[in-house]
């Protein structure tokens, strides 16, 4: 632990941008969150370690505020065939009949190693983690190198996984997050914690510092989070309608409507959270096989894109999406930090005395 | 809206306590939150409107403050018997063959006319209803008794409807609770919220007192609660382990572990949250049909309970159940309240700059 010294100490709002790979993240949108005094973050998922690269330069060349790198750390290697065969059959002819064609499902580390080695080469203020918690040596060569390195969790077995691995920072995950949930591994009977329910739980007895996320769009959900123990809230969804991001036009729409978010395999065989539409509820049978099914169903997401068809497109977004500005990232931060100090001049007020405190829904 | 003079407002401790049916709760428990500064609550449910005139006779009894009483507001009738007769026939079979017997499934209201007109010659300070928002007309009548009318709600949509029906002030229930979700239908694809995404969502734009409950078994849950702008939290779990509870033993010793909790139907036909138990992973299959299931499955819960088998007996508990203590319930109260009033100062620091807060898991 880098003590008082920490990242999170040094932000002048305690606001994370989280990582949104798949085109909604982009330089400038972490870049005005860094200046705006929250911390960027660079999603470098589906992306090899030389546009890692680009992209850490690209953003240096926006901001001097330091900044985090997110990099998925996939653990159990390839699905066996058999669990994905008749999913792949299938979808192949759903899309062939629509006139579309899928990809071949294949296992790839996402250039793991070698994103380590730029990272040890050209360090970042914060390398976080998802998917997994790689190794302690992996984790003391990043802290060698300058890094502090934060490892996404989403249960307390996995919280003291990293802990003893040892993470500077735990970014705690509620069920309530869009895109994909960070478990270590994928299963069928997964433990999905509310984010306020896992803060108590991985808070109690654990000396580590703790960012939160999952479904926080809001500055009473930032003191909520605050309040319960995190150093920080992670937003990422909320940051998705901002004119930096890359958030295509379809999803932005999708965004701004209420229709309600469930968790699905069926994009890339892995659990996340999406706005439903029609792909999520023609394949819910996905299988657990990641990133096959990223692979197999990536040609029909591209095409969606660009056809603007958010029936078949992976529209990820957490439980709160439709709480999201059309605003630039710098008013978003300013305004959850404005929303924030207000929340809790209220519940200091509320825990003065009965009578003091405002306990109606939209005083705040 | 009873405005500035409401129940919540008058509490010196901003916490409520849930009604915990089939057991645990008890007017003593109920007391005892009451006289701690809180608001305790009696659970109607399964309680003929006799027993549960007994109930509050007992409990004035015991506290001279004002308490609330829940009942059970179940909207859609009977379930059709093709629904549930292939699951009756095989947990019938299942408990011969271990020597048990199942009861009749059979569909009841929970005496909710007779225990409406209880209410309303003999009121209380608060009604709250689960299951379903009643029509206005009762909500008006229980209101013109002296009443504060208290709806449980899962989703916006069902903040609305409350709203509209002209509830005081709406429990947002988020997934991480305990016991049966109150959502006021069951279905297959149910949203599940997370307690502060909820909070967050009902807030915006609706002007009414929110209570929080799910998960919340901290002080700091608590402060985080009312940050996201409850005036209150409601805490079920929390209280389980009080000597005033009359939670059975098995209960106890399941809610002290660290076993994870999950959704399950298999008990009573309708979504609860419980400690995974044998039951629970043979019987996941379970159809909709509340309160078809409760009664097909009793004799054997009664049967486990006597026995003390945990692996029978619906374990109902919250995400963070093993957060909760062996302390009487006014130990609980004072200590969530200290712990918020700590976690309060913290947000407050923190949110005053950078460096001034503490961001350490385990130091508020």
């Amino acid at each position: 632990m880098n003590g008082d010294s920490s990242i999170l100490d040094q932000l002048r709002a305690p606001v994370v941008l989280a990582p949104l790979g798949g085109g909604p993240g982009t330089p400038e949108l972490a870049a005005a969150v860094c200046d705006a005094g929250g911390l960027g973050s660079l999603a470098s998922g589906y992306l090899s370690a030389a546009t890692t690269g680009e992209q850490i330069e690209a953003t240096r060349r926006l901001t001097r505020r330091p900044f985090a790198v997110n990099v998925f750390s996939q653990g159990p290697g390839p699905a066996d065939e058999s669990v994905y065969r008749d999913y792949a059959d299938r979808l192949g002819e759903w899309a062939r009949r629509r006139g579309m064609e899928v990809g071949r499902p294949r296992y790839d580390d996402d250039d793991f190693e070698a994103k380590i080695e730029l990272l040890l080469r050209d360090p970042v203020a914060v390398v976080s983690f998802t998917f997994g918690c790689p190794s302690t040596s992996v984790l003391e060569r990043l802290r060698s190198a300058g890094s502090e390195v934060w490892v996404t969790v989403t249960s307390p077995a996995e919280a003291d996984e990293a802990c003893a691995a040892g993470a500077d920072a735990l970014i705690v995950q509620g069920a309530e997050a869009g895109g994909h949930r960070g478990s270590f591994a994928d299963r069928e009977e997964l433990p999905v914690y509310g984010v306020l329910a896992l803060l108590q739980l991985v808070g109690a007895g654990r000396d580590v510092k703790l960012i939160a996320t999952g479904g926080i769009a809001t500055g009473r959900g930032l003191a909520a989070a605050l309040a319960s123990g995190a150093g920080a809230a992670q937003l990422g969804t909320a940051f998705m309608r901002c004119p930096e991001a890359g958030t295509s036009p379809a999803h932005r729409e999708a965004l701004r409507s209420d229709r309600e978010t469930s968790l699905t395999r069926a994009f890339t065989g892995r659990l996340a959270r999406g706005i439903g539409n029609e792909f999520m509820t023609e394949h819910e049978a996905a299988p657990i096989a990641y990133p096959e099914i990223h692979h197999l169903t990536a040609p029909l997401r591209r095409s969606a894109r660009e056809n603007g068809n958010a029936s078949l497109l992976n529209l990820w977004a957490g439980e709160t999406h439709q709480l999201a500005q059309d605003a630039p990232a710098a008013d978003v931060v300013r305004e959850l930090v404005r929303e924030a100090e207000a929340a809790s001049r209220s519940l200091t007020a509320r825990l003065a005395g009965p009578g003091s405190g405002s306990t109606t829904g939209s005083t705040a």
